[in-house]
């Protein structure tokens, strides 16, 4: 299996963590040297704040750990394209590049709504890839929704 | 005076405290039912932390005290044109209206380099207006880099 593949189980591992607690099943891993550094997932309902997306949750326990905002040589690996808070953190950290596995046409911050990683004024441009495990990402989270309806549908019952 | 001029003043005087600790000048508060409800400035250099920007931070201390992270009803007031990553806080956190002091051409995200308030993808469209006390907000980061340039200047004599 490719590292990257490795990478992003280790994220989805996150995003079922996530999934447990009855939060958007997204998680994120920040890798350094070769090795997980960082990991942290969705908890916005949890702890009822806006900025509580993994990637934010996942990049401020590395800058803590490093005890420096900058992350240069470090890689994200994270379920879902970040929105535009996300992706922006993300140049603000300096990562180097991102890995992330489902596509957000609708407010994503990478590629499809926005492109901020490739040039966010900040002299530091990101690297990135989409579509890794995509299938796994996705499913991940249409069925997360799919199961939220229903329990709706049945509860106006 | 104004209250929105009234407002970025409070904001002002948080962006000083920044600067007494030697951080770029930028300070936020956050207005609700037309009362200062939060207030923050920024502390990357302090906290070490790439995401401590005087918004995320303002956002993170009214999420926490309306126990909610959905700030509807809120406006902010920040000295500088926020980036990227604290445009898309801004939307994830549904603020009504955004009023900034300067404007940031190189890396701003409400209208300079990224327009992410007028449509971010996520059903929520954030008012803003730049240029409120823009003079006063511009000249304290103007005179903080010149400052600092200075005084890299004299230590590398």
């Amino acid at each position: 299996m490719e590292r990257k593949e490795k990478m992003m189980r280790e994220a989805l591992r996150e995003a079922k963590k996530a999934e447990a607690k009855e939060e958007i099943p997204i998680g994120c891993v920040i890798v350094m040297d070769g090795k997980v550094y960082a990991r942290a997932h969705n908890l916005r309902q949890s702890k009822r704040v806006a900025t509580a997306h993994a990637e934010i949750l996942a990049i401020e326990k590395a800058c803590r750990k490093r005890k420096d905002w900058r992350l240069n040589g470090a890689e994200m690996y994270v379920t879902l394209e970040p929105c535009a808070m996300c992706a922006g953190a993300i140049a603000n950290a300096r990562i180097d590049k991102v890995y992330f596995g489902a596509y957000e046409p609708k407010g994503g911050g990478v590629c499809s709504r926005f492109s901020i990683l490739d040039d966010s004024g900040l002299n530091h441009v990101a690297e990135w890839e989409g579509g890794v495990l995509e299938e796994e990402c996705s499913s991940l989270l249409k069925n997360f929704f799919r199961t939220r309806r229903q329990r709706a549908d049945r509860e106006s019952e």
